[in-house]
């Protein structure tokens, strides 16, 4: 067995975006653009399941949630209210009240990315598009592993 | 009253660390380089009170933690282990579980920013010196207002 470090395990270890779970993103928004003197970002209904296929752990999912985004620097702060259907977001905010949910990075390849960590253990946790189809979220399993939930962020197109 | 939004409320708004505490520094640490394909980084055990006067809910603490750093693009990536004397550390594996406990921010000037936030609701939860004496870091009590702590970085000297 080798213990060499592979440095395709991932394309990209650039950390772009931290997913904070919410249960009022009204609220919660108002705390960070007073805290952080931000403009006020525009809050998106996430569709549903006939638009963004989102599967929770492998099967279809009608679970939106809203969601806000902040621009700090290289990372793109996300704020998500779960709507109280299952997925990961509900999933968290039932065991661990509000708090950050995952780290994202950009993938070329979300199958090659998928099939190296089955290797390690980590399964996909939740799938869908992004709701203006241009692209798609997976998120791992792998909270257990690394104490964290790990997002792939794959846009369509390069 | 107005509802305008001062730019200065931190002096830099870019995320530079996420802090993520966990029960076994070595086990996460060789889960974070198996699937990031990162090289192993030392892992350093925090000087106590003496050595950097930490204080925690006001008074001084003996609490010390093993912390480990990746460097993931303009975030640092920091695991920390904490001793189990009390701490923010502490509380947070306790009251959570293994979890991104904090967003790093940097600042020239803590007492100005302390200032500001304490004016929003938001106090001093821990301080303390770096290891090497080379600056200062300070938690923020910001979990109920977003979700996450805020720690303030300042290193001495600019």
């Amino acid at each position: 067995m080798s213990n060499s470090i592979k440095n395709t395990n991932l394309e990209d270890t650039t950390i772009c975006q931290v997913g904070i779970i919410v249960r009022d993103i009204e609220r919660s928004m108002e705390a960070f653009c007073r805290v952080f003197g931000l403009p006020r970002p525009e809050v998106i209904e996430m569709p549903g399941y006939e638009r963004v296929k989102t599967t929770y752990r492998g099967g279809p999912s009608e679970a939106t949630a809203k969601l806000a985004f902040f621009d700090m620097g290289q990372v793109q702060l996300e704020l998500i209210e779960p709507d109280g259907k299952p997925s990961v977001w509900q999933e968290f905010l039932d065991e661990h009240g509000e708090g950050v949910h995952h780290l994202g990075f950009q993938v070329a390849d979300t199958g090659r990315v998928v099939e190296f960590l089955a290797g390690e253990g980590i399964g996909v946790a939740q799938q869908g598009l992004y709701g203006d189809l241009s692209g798609q979220y997976t998120y791992m399993d792998s909270a257990a592993a690394l104490g964290v939930v790990v997002e792939l962020l794959e846009s369509f197109g390069g």
